[in-house]
């Protein structure tokens, strides 16, 4: 998997920090997360082909999450796009891009497909045979959904030298590295194990912003290798969360080490703050596997 | 005046050109003319206080010319603003606006005060002791105007060495600014013209952008100081403006020519061609008095 940050801050765009918006690529898919204003021009900026991607996912409809959406649509119809555009976000954004577009007397050539979220449970939102897509219910000051990314497994590869030896025939290729056992040349069963090894480890990826802390979500995210969580404030403004609904550093580690995940990634910083580096000294007094995300940075994993 | 281009492309965003956004300055007020996505950004990076911007005008719902208003808004909800917002701009913006509101559950402080415009007549939108502002009705795919900012009268100036040695009380003083002519302290009548200077030329500027060339809009702009007119295309694109409902650098000349202008700024490119000079050359040649728009690029006249 392949995380860029096009964005990370919270409330505001300014000249250097972007509201949230990121591209996960994974499995052959581009996967827009958040789209925050200005986010078509980072997308521009990072040189991603508009045209792969095929899947935007919106966690709610604060505007520091969803205001670039409706000049990414205008730009993909200025550029003559032709392939699906299927968009996951809450109830609501139907009508208001649709409104948006009656207004301007501008309707996409190509097929806008929305699924509009409503559930309080998570649930599946999108499956092909590679990957997974859940909801991952928030806790914020209107209906947020953050998204749990899963690879399915990947196929196993096959040990050359042995398959030859073994005489296997390459028909059979396709069903080793599903996983089968099969039958050699002279009709002898051959364990699969003895001739292929372990395919890539499927990986899984958990964004979640915005948030209060909120321990419901463990078990969803139980595990992950890279979670993603708002770390809005520092522990000096922590009576500040409840009212606005948002983390500090040391809830999103506390949340990273309750379900055992491997890395943490902090953003949704609010700009009040100097620097960073207070977000990672916090988080890592819980749990050690912390990253900052940052506008362009970009984390492979 | 001194007029700001904040952004002056046409169609979407680009890291290097950003859609129709300028801020006229005129005695004491900043109007925002058009808002396409990311003009909160520019605002700050022209260092423009967000407070001072109390009137926005938006010509026509075209993305690019109004996407980056609900972010400002937002913004401006968000920094606790308290000082009234009026919207000047075609009807169907506040539903589109309140929609957002709503579905963000956020709602300003300070008043937003919408005027819809559905006339197809110039009308007179705002006005004050000092400037008045009129609509212009363009011709473009979707209803559009442009709008012309006149500055009125300047207060006469006072010949302060003539007030006294004509022995005029100080308390008339406001009268002659006013142009009147008034009595000196023998009883005296002296006219205004003796012991007072014109005051500054009060200036005029017209924004018509997006239109077809359109003739009707010579009588109403008749003898302004600047126009801003779009020239969307070259000649060699000359047959693309009857669909698109836009104009070339020529047309945009010959309206300035007709209209007996004093100054002619070309904006709202085309991102197609490599760079501007072909605009100026082309204009040109039809109108001397041309200059190009740029974003960042600040007139004063």
């Amino acid at each position: 998997m392949k995380l860029s940050i096009l964005g990370c801050y919270s409330a505001t765009p300014r000249i250097i920090a972007h509201t949230t918006s990121q591209i996960l690529e994974t499995r052959g898919h581009l996967f827009l997360i958040d789209c925050g204003e200005g986010t078509q021009v980072e997308i521009r900026r990072h040189k991603i082909k508009f045209n792969l991607i095929k899947h935007v996912f919106i966690s709610h409809l604060h505007g520091d999450h969803y205001f670039g959406l409706v000049g990414l649509i205008s730009t993909f119809r200025l550029l003559t796009r032709e392939t699906d555009l299927h968009i996951y976000g809450p109830k609501g954004l139907k009508d208001l891009i649709t409104l948006q577009m009656r207004l301007a007397d501008s309707w996409t050539n190509f097929k806008l497909i929305f699924h509009e979220l409503t559930s309080k449970s998570s649930e599946l939102i999108f499956e092909d045979e590679k990957v997974s897509v859940y909801t991952i219910p928030l806790d914020h000051r209107i209906y947020t959904n953050g998204f749990l990314f899963k690879e399915k497994a990947f196929e196993r590869k096959l040990n050359l030298n042995k398959v030859e030896d073994l005489n296997i025939d390459k028909a059979y290729y396709r069903k080793l590295k599903q996983g089968d056992d099969v039958v050699n040349d002279q009709g002898l069963l051959i364990s699969n194990e003895t001739v292929t090894f372990q395919g890539h480890q499927p990986k899984s990826y958990a964004f979640c912003s915005d948030t209060a802390y909120k321990e419901d979500i463990i078990p969803i995210i139980n595990g992950v290798d890279v979670l993603y969580h708002e770390s809005t404030f520092l522990e000096s403004h922590a009576h500040l969360c409840e009212k606005t609904k948002h983390s500090t550093a040391k809830q999103a580690a506390t949340i990273a080490l309750k379900a055992n995940v491997k890395q943490l990634i902090l953003g949704h910083y609010s700009t009040r703050y100097g620097g960073l580096e207070g977000f990672k000294t916090e988080a890592s007094s819980i749990f050690k596997e912390v990253l900052l995300a940052n506008d362009g940075k970009i984390f492979d994993f």
